[in-house]
C-alpha cells in the first residue's frame, strides 16, 4: 500500500491528466502562462512537504514545506490551493481511516501556529484572493508571515482563519463544512466502470456545473463565475464537440475554474487513498 | 535545490509528457496495453526505491524498491529499463558532481549483492529480454531471485551481469560504457532554447534514428530494429505530418522503442540535476 503522501502526488498528476477539464490545463492544453509541464513538476515538488505532515509535521508547517517545493520545481504557483485541500486528507489517511468526520475532526485540531504556517505559505507565491472584508485588512493572507503578531493576537487557529473565507472560497469551505463536495466527488469516481481519464473529466464538469468556482468569481467576479456555472451545468458531457467548444471559450476569456480542479484532485486522492480507484 | 530522487521521477514525468515520441506513450498516446496514467503513477511509485539509493541504500537494492514501487503504483511494467539507468546516476549524484567519470565509477563499484537484488527486482515484474546465450541459461534474468547461488558462485557484480548484456541492451551498455548517449542526450537538451518539450521529442527522434532500439530487437528481431532507425534517421523532425505517420506505423505494427524513452529519461535527469534544464 501506498503511502498517503505518494497517494496524494499521484491525485495531483491524475488531476492535470484528466481531460478535459474546460479553462484549466490538461493533458490536451497549455494556458499561455501555466504549461502541463509545471504542474507535474508541481506536483513532484509538493510531495516532500506531504510526507513530513503525514510523518507527524502539523498541518500548516506541512502545508508551508509542500507549497514551497512545489514553487521551487514549477516555478510558479501550480497547485496551491489543492495543497491547502490535501493537507488536512493526508494527515487524517496518516492518523486512521480517512472519512469525512475524522477529516473534519483533524481541521478542529488546528492551532494558532498552524495559522501563522498557512500565513507564511503566501511567502512563496503569488495566490489570486479577494480582497479582505472591511476591518480584517490585517488578516489579509498576501502579508504573508507579517500577518503572525495579529494571528496570534487574535489567537486564530487555521480553522478560524479559513472559517472567515468560507463564504467566498469553495476550498475553506470543505475544510470548515466537512469536505462534502470533496467526498462527493471520491464516491462519483469510484461508482462509474469507465477509464478513469473519463470519470474525472466528467466529475470536472459537473463540479463546475454544480457552484460557481470561487477562483473564477475572485478574478472575474460573481456573475462571471455564475454564467460559467450555468453554461457547465446545462453541456452534455458526452457532447465532445461542446464540451470543446465552452472550453475554448473559457480559455479566450482567460477563465481558469482552477478551484474546481483543486476538488477533483482531493476527491481523486480520497477515492485512490481508499483503494475505490486506480490508475 | 530539489533531491536527486526528487529530480529522477520529475525526468520520468517530463519523459512520458514529451510528444510525439513515436511508438511510446506520450502525452498525446495510449497504447491498447500501456496508459499514460500508468506511467505518471510509475514514476510516482518508484521514487522512494531511488530516494532510499540516493540516501546510501545499495543501489541494486534500491533498484529492487524501485521497481517493485512502481509496480505497485502503476499495476504493469512501465519504466524498468529507465530506472536501471538512473539509479547509478542517481547514486552519483547524491555523492557528488555528476559527471561521466563519476557515474561509470559508481557502476564499477557495484557487488555481487548488487547483482543479486538486480535479479530480484525480476521476481515483481514482466521485461522483455533476449534469451541467454548458450551456456549462460543459469543466468537467465528471468530466473529472478533463483539466480542467487549461480551469482555468488561465479562471483558476478551487477556491472558483470551487464556487462553480458551489453552487446544486445542499449541500457547495459550505458552502463558498462560511461553512459556516453545519456549525457549526450542532456547536451543535447541543455544547448537548446526550445520549449523542453519540444526539445525532448526531438532527442527522442534523434536517439531512434542512431542506433537500433535493443527493446525492439528483442520484441521483434534486429531487421525490424535496424529498419525502424533508418526511417527515424531519415524523418526531418520539423515535419509533424511526417513524424506523426511514422508513430501511426508503429503503434499499427506494435512496435515500442521503449528503450529510447529510457535513454530520453536517463538524459532529462543528468540535465535537471546538473540544473542545465527546467519543467
Amino acid at each position: 500500500m501506498a503511502s498517503p503522501s505518494a497517494l496524494a502526488e499521484q491525485a495531483l498528476l491524475l488531476e492535470v491528466a484528466a481531460t478535459p477539464t474546460p479553462g484549466n490545463v490538461d493533458r490536451e492544453r497549455d494556458l499561455d502562462d501555466l504549461r502541463f509541464d509545471q504542474l507535474l513538476a508541481g506536483a513532484s515538488g509538493a510531495r516532500p512537504g506531504l510526507e513530513r505532515l503525514a510523518n507527524g509535521l502539523e498541518i500548516g508547517a506541512g502545508l508551508e514545506t509542500a507549497v514551497r517545493g512545489m514553487v521551487d520545481a514549477a516555478g510558479t504557483n501550480t497547485q496551491f490551493g489543492a495543497l491547502l485541500l490535501l493537507s488536512p486528507l493526508v494527515k487524517t489517511a496518516a492518523e486512521g481511516d480517512l472519512i469525512r468526520e475524522a477529516a473534519d475532526l483533524t481541521t478542529t485540531k488546528t492551532t494558532v501556529d498552524d495559522a501563522v504556517a498557512f500565513y507564511s505559505s503566501f511567502d512563496h507565491v503569488n495566490v489570486a484572493v479577494d480582497e479582505p472584508p472591511e476591518g480584517l485588512e490585517p488578516l489579509d493572507v498576501r502579508r504573508g508571515s507579517e500577518a503572525e503578531d495579529v494571528i496570534r493576537e487574535r489567537d486564530l487557529t487555521l480553522r478560524d482563519v479559513l472559517e472567515a473565507s468560507a463564504d467566498h472560497d469553495a476550498i475553506a469551505r470543505e475544510w470548515t463544512g466537512g469536505f462534502t463536495r470533496t467526498f462527493g466527488v471520491a464516491e462519483q469516481l469510484a461508482a462509474s466502470s469507465e477509464p478513469l481519464r473519463e470519470r474525472a473529466a466528467r466529475a470536472h464538469l459537473q463540479l463546475l456545473g454544480e457552484e460557481p468556482d470561487t477562483l473564477v468569481a475572485t478574478k472575474h467576479g460573481e456573475d462571471v463565475a455564475k454564467d460559467v456555472q450555468k453554461r457547465a451545468s446545462e453541456l452534455d458531457p458526452d457532447d465532445g464537440e461542446a464540451v470543446e467548444r465552452f472550453a475554448e471559450g473559457l480559455v479566450e476569456r482567460g477563465i481558469n475554474p482552477g478551484t474546481t480542479a483543486d476538488l477533483l484532485a482531493g476527491g481523486l486522492y480520497v477515492a485512490l487513498q481508499r483503494e475505490e480507484i486506480e490508475p
